[in-house]
């Protein structure tokens, strides 16, 4: 167990008045843990009680060859699993990680009707949103590393390839330079298609004109990275030009709002505000972005909704966009923030300037 | 939506006096209205009440062009979609999908405290479970499908290819036969590998003697196959082909049982009992199959503890295996069966005869 990570858990366990809790989203028992491990449909659970008591609930068919820290208790498939558990849970509420199929909860429920039950997931949220030094450090590399593999794929944009076959590329990047795995499915997405925010990759090829839109981010040392950039081949008409120049000057604003003491909501605000000024508002259609730890989407949105304010430590995208299905133009600019106690250290650095890749001759 | 399906639905709901559902699990609607909505963490829910009344409630942000035959409930990212699906229900017992994060499930019983809750998931995957006329047909042509696959891969273990690249070679097979994707990531295991029945597929490249097995399934018009051979490299040591020849006679055992009127675990004992008695049983240590359709593992398995009795119309996997990590060696057969009125239907055709691949020299 990482011992301030729980210790960090009890106490907002204790303000929230839940003296217990039940994990069992993978990434929260990696992150209590320091180990990740994928149960699939099986029961994977972290009884944490504010008395200091934790134990793991896990299948023998998940062998652990190191220490864990925790106790651990195992079951195998013959045997129900959320009873096992329930021998460990005392009286009173119970938070539930938000994840946990339901079918587990009211298994439980119907064994421990003598508790209450709330979904608890906001307390280890609220502990991830805040990055300690070495977390701060992990998001700078994969952050630096994010950048790399952009800057190699920017001039492939001129060969040529379908989405499908960038998109491949990407991920061959990603395994080459020592990243675990994609944080996401990379989107490169040709004109029309990065006009459509839910494009899936296809064999689309790119012409003449086309806004490119670079959405990618790995995984090193378990931390995601996450940017976009928006690139235009072999040319950019005026029109581009101008929708590039208001999300790259509404991303500029965001950054700048990016700070202490200002709400998550005021980070949405100074990216729409501008966008919606320049006339461009009905066509920024999703929120500013999301905190990104240990998963590229983490609980923290920037978005009109969120009142909360931002601390030191937090780490979240920025990330606005204008996208014209009539015109077939989408273009996005992201990079990842991490607040410190004046402003924000922007982890990513690719140039913002618009950018013309050559096209080759086909 | 599917009105054969819906009804047989409705008719089980009224047998188990749950009065309306939840469904939210992406196969389970896809099962009633023939469409696959994939929401992400987003809620998505069909509503049905025995007294007809159906409703999908689904974000914006996937849109349907194709009418589903079903009230669309839409919301967007500032709503609160489980508070929007609440003024739908009624007093009295609401069935849940076991799979629904339970995020949703208890902001419902906050909103909702009048009402009771229960997995009613049984209640579809009991009418999943037996296919119908043009499913039993669809799982044909997959299952025949999946054996051209097989055929084409064998002989290529031949090539001294790594498992990763085995993998990646399996799953173009899929993509170039007009499959939608595969069903499970292919399983193609090396010796030691293959004794581990949680290996993670690496860089290993078979040995001379190696035992090799190939687990493998695609996805066509939406139904799965699932298929394992086991093969040899170069040659099989007597005792390699005396492990083979007991799990070929234990899976024959298990066809054998497989028909109306014997229970699920009838065709695990055929093929454990069998195993036990060449004394191999601790060697074989998992449940004998699942059942399959629109997904790769569906509700019913073929397991010690599955006292259910075996229907016309199910369809199932029938996958001893025998694996001894000391000697290196493990070895699986597995078919699909489905049940006809009489006993049942073997699926797959490859060849179970033990099959020695050459060796090309290095």
């Amino acid at each position: 167990m990482k011992q301030e990570k729980l210790k960090a858990i009890i106490k907002a366990m204790k303000t929230e008045n839940v003296s217990q809790m039940i994990l069992t989203d993978p990434a929260n028992i990696f992150y209590c843990t320091g180990k990740w491990i994928h149960p699939g449909e099986r029961l994977l659970a972290l009884y944490i009680n504010t008395n200091g008591e934790t134990k793991l609930i896990l299948n023998k068919l998940f062998p652990q060859t190191e220490e864990l820290g925790v106790e651990l208790i195992w079951y195998d498939d013959t045997e129900d699993a959320v009873e096992l558990l329930s021998h460990f849970i005392k009286e009173g509420m119970v938070g539930i990680d938000k994840t946990w199929p339901s079918g587990f909860l009211l298994r439980l429920q119907q064994l421990k009707k003598e508790c209450h039950y709330c979904n608890g997931s906001i307390i280890v949220d609220q502990v991830r949103m805040l990055k300690d030094t070495k977390e701060q450090e992990l998001m700078r590399e994969v952050s630096a590393a994010n950048d790399r593999v952009m800057e190699q794929l920017i001039p492939l944009v001129a060969n040529g390839y379908t989405e499908k076959e960038l998109n491949q590329i990407v991920k061959e990047f990603y395994a080459k330079s020592g990243h675990q795995d994609v944080s996401f499915d990379p989107i490169t997405a040709y004109g029309k298609s990065g006009a459509d925010p839910h494009h899936i990759t296809d064999d689309t090829r790119g012409k003449k004109g086309d806004s490119v839109v670079l959405d990618i981010g790995g995984i090193l040392n378990d931390y995601c990275s996450d940017m976009t950039r928006t690139v235009f081949l072999g040319e950019a008409s005026e029109r581009a030009r101008e929708i590039y120049e208001v999300v790259k000057e509404a991303q500029q604003r965001g950054i700048q709002a990016a700070k202490p003491g200002n709400r998550m909501c005021d980070v949405d605000f100074a990216c729409r505000n501008y966008i919606e000024e320049k006339g461009f508002g009905a066509y920024f259609t999703h929120r500013t972005g999301h905190s990104i730890g240990i998963e590229d989407h983490e609980f923290g949105d920037v978005s009109s909704v969120n009142t909360e304010r931002i601390k030191p430590g937090q780490c979240f995208s920025i990330e606005p966009g204008i996208y014209i299905e009539e015109e077939e133009i989408g273009v996005r600019i992201e990079d990842i923030v991490l607040i410190t106690e004046e402003g924000c250290e922007v982890l990513n650095h690719v140039t913002k300037e618009l950018i013309i890749v050559p096209m080759k001759e086909s």
